[in-house]
């Protein structure tokens, strides 16, 4: 397969290393580009349009075609206007614990009020208006299957997250108006949003009408904490 | 453990054979009746009644008692009815994502408005008024754990589905006065029903009353995909 | 880590021993106090307050600081008010399918309509007003994972069950202003309390605001069925 890993909110494709190494060593072709305006020394000036249009370009300038686009996270509504630009390079979209808004929607429309205004409220904060990821919800909501020390190694890997990508409305009726077979992967152990009413499944995978189901064991960093087992559950999500 | 296992939609006995296998290789005897209107080359012109007298006449001609009885799927609504005619024969029902109909109920009363309108017009359509399964619908939602060559070979396996038994409503009355002990096996990664407000589990489980859970991973056909897997599901939902 | 575990209903401190034997191989010191009022031969006249404060004098005689503090099940609602007494002496809370009542409600208030009337009249029916688990429901829904000669084995280690301490309502405004850490481990076969609208997760440990969750397989009594299993659970969910 030929796999493009778009990663989420507070990360870089650089992330990905153990990940895309784990599938590379079963045969795939991986690529892990970044989104415009994540990484560290980067304007975080930028909009939804503009994330979209960096992997856009990434899968143009690469001449990329028959692409499984996985999303995780954030990223999952960076696939949806993707698919949307260029639907004939993409053979399946794969969103890992990933948003999929609908219609008219931001990210932050999908999100619990506590976390939307603790982000208001960290961008407003913020010289540059990003927002940084507090220590103790990382430790405790997003890496925790890991231990202090890999939560500590882990952390000091993030940077600060533009505040507009989640902020925008997407026009998303061409998405809902695509056939591309989509697989949505779940880690039963995700509380980066609270499980029930607001949790990732099947809220967000329920909106994908006809798709597959793929679970396994972890946080919603599981990329850190057991790749290998992330490989193979984007293996079993990707194929045809 | 006496088992009979009674099979689902699209589905005859035949395709037991390997969950059979391993029962059977761990000492218990299996049977596995094809319930009337299924298979190739059958009058698809039954109805819900004919259906589960096929079953009763089942257990009857062999004499069989102290019977753990199993439905899976569809086979659900079918035991909930066997047990009803006779009771006396069954030591515990074992429902493997089942449904669990209320009284007055029919299956297609239990599946989402979408899957309602899909068989209904797929029943029009043919020309016994039986409902065949689309392949995309198999691969993605019923056997989205096997590779798409064993999601070919399965599909292959598959006849087309008499209407008439989804559509009956059923009189549960004595089936909800029952004390007969019963189980739920939840395969985790079942989406042929779509999880959360149409799902499976809690939604049919918790129509049982007092009843033991046993959860396994896997997909809706998980019979063929992980058959060792189920037999040991199907070991811990039947002993007393 | 310094581990003090609380049993739940019908349970006392002794039920621990291999648990606590796979910690302390581990490392770890290990305490299992018996709650007052629980366990054979003992007075079932004991209210909430009385329960929780043979914890709190458990704690200081032995003079315990920076404790992890486990409470399983009805021992949720015990160490919800003994952090409320020895804040400090708490490094983390630990629920492991336990009940986290909201301020003012009571354990009762929080079990599904069918057991709050079955344990009423088992309180009224017995000369001490106590409350005995019946040998059904054990074997059904608290150990749905164990063969039926470990359903009974464990099923002769009960005791009957003060019944005040389930009706007491609870004043837990200052836990609800406390940040002490918490983790809520959930067994994803738990039967005990219903799946869904009257289930443990996420409907109690979405109450902990932020909070860690380590799940693992097993019924509500995995304690008895994978000791090894649930050790390693309360060091994911214990650690720092």
């Amino acid at each position: 397969m030929r796999i493009v890993l778009v990663h989420g909110s507070w990360h870089t494709g650089a992330e990905w290393a153990p990940v895309a190494a784990a599938l590379r060593a079963a045969g795939h072709e991986v690529h892990t580009p970044t989104v415009a305006g994540h990484g560290h020394g980067v304007d975080k000036c930028v909009d939804h349009a503009q994330c979209t249009q960096s992997i856009v370009d990434y899968l143009q300038e690469h001449a990329l075609t028959d692409v499984v686009l996985l999303g995780h996270s954030y990223g999952g509504t960076i696939i949806c206007k993707v698919v949307e630009a260029v639907p004939e390079r993409i053979a399946r979209l794969v969103f890992w614990n990933a948003f999929v808004p609908r219609d008219g929607e931001s990210l932050l429309d999908n999100v619990p009020p506590h976390y939307r205004s603790l982000f208001q409220s960290l961008s407003e904060a913020s010289p540059d208006g990003s927002v940084t990821m507090p220590f103790q919800v990382w430790r405790e909501a997003f890496v925790n299957d890991a231990d202090l020390a890999e939560a500590q190694r882990t952390y000091a890997l993030l940077s600060s997250e533009p505040f507009q990508p989640m902020a925008d409305k997407l026009d998303l009726k061409k998405f809902y108006s695509l056939t591309t077979p989509r697989s949505y992967i779940n880690a039963t152990e995700d509380i980066a949003l609270p499980p029930g009413e607001w949790g990732w499944h099947p809220r967000m995978s329920g909106r994908l009408g006809l798709y597959r189901l793929v679970q396994l064991s972890g946080s919603h960093e599981v990329m850190f904490t057991a790749p290998e087992r992330l490989a193979r559950a984007i293996e079993e999500a990707g194929r045809d």
